[in-house]
């Protein structure tokens, strides 16, 4: 499919290289901007800019921000004695919106894996032991996917910052709330039967 | 889910206005555009201002162009007594890729629509009365997707057309009713281009 005007196919090939995104499904996205206004399109290369030039990352957490440290570092009204480690800026989202959890967090922005050439070094790993180091935190919570990188991630943070005195939990892994058992895939059930719980009325 | 960073967040309104973006879609867009480096991001920033600035409308047809007329029409070796009536820039693509079509095209913009309060004005169909008195046509093909909105288009453009002394042809039922032509196959396409018959009410 040759798309007649060059300008057009730039928009489309920069809209294609967006995660998800196909070259028709970019093709249709780039009409629709090319029929808008030119104040609409404006606006939405403004935002872009200022994607580029004023959203910063957390130094402390790594989380996304307007300032230097994040809204939830510099709220005094959360305990600042527990770091919830995450991937990425989505899972503190996630987090923040179950309203259970008043810690900070810890966004490494990814998680080990070799075979997309991700190592400890392109993550926000060190930073947090240097956090663990200096803050000393009672318990890290390890909230990474429970995949085969996001176990690595977990045994590659365990061994840096096990030597501190502190508790280093991870987020319980099981049937999720509200599905079914029979379709649970064997390992979580099994999983979910090895780490079973004492039944707790209150919870 | 609340986002942290107010420029972060315009980033994902403007994101989730594309079609067939949602809110969740656009903040995983826009994380990818943040992780960016300053040169890839500013090429994206740089395709989509180009897309402001230099693709154009052929003067004649409609279809985009990066010239005041567009390739189709400037082509010598194309037949200029044929005219296609499109909906969309897409379906023009869609029919060159069949390599049946020989003829120039009409692109009407969109299709009449009381509904989306699309009327005939709104759509690029005076400048094609206009083209079918000056250039003198043999034949207008009119390829509209087989839609109550495609049939409605269709039939003023007939009205619109008639006393001409030229052939007004559609091309024939072998898509799908109710489907759209940019997504059918090439051969359908194709076959439906050369199989296409006289324009009659009754039918």
């Amino acid at each position: 499919m040759q798309i007649p005007s060059q300008y057009l196919e730039q928009v489309v090939d920069q809209l294609a290289s967006l995660p998800g995104i196909g070259r028709r499904t970019a093709l249709r996205l780039a009409l629709d901007l090319l029929k808008r206004s030119e104040v609409e399109l404006s606006d939405f290369i403004g935002a872009l800019t200022a994607l580029q030039d004023k959203v910063l990352h957390c130094r402390r957490c790594g989380n996304i921000a307007d300032t230097q440290i994040c809204q939830i570092c510099n709220n005094s009204r959360r305990d600042s004695s527990l770091i919830c480690v995450v991937e990425d800026i989505r899972d503190v989202m996630a987090i923040e919106s179950t309203n259970t959890y008043n810690g900070l967090y810890h966004v490494l922005g990814g998680l080990i894996s070799p075979m997309d050439g991700v190592g400890p070094q392109q993550l926000n790993i060190v930073n947090l032991t240097e956090r663990v180091q200096n803050e000393a935190p009672k318990e890290v919570i390890l909230a990474l996917s429970p995949t085969m990188e996001g176990d690595t991630t977990n045994f590659y943070i365990y061994k840096k910052i096990k030597e501190y005195p502190l508790l280093i939990t991870r987020i319980s892994r099981g049937i999720a709330v509200g599905s079914e058992i029979q379709y649970a895939d064997e390992l979580t059930l099994g999983r979910s039967l090895q780490q079973r719980q004492l039944f707790d009325l209150a919870q």
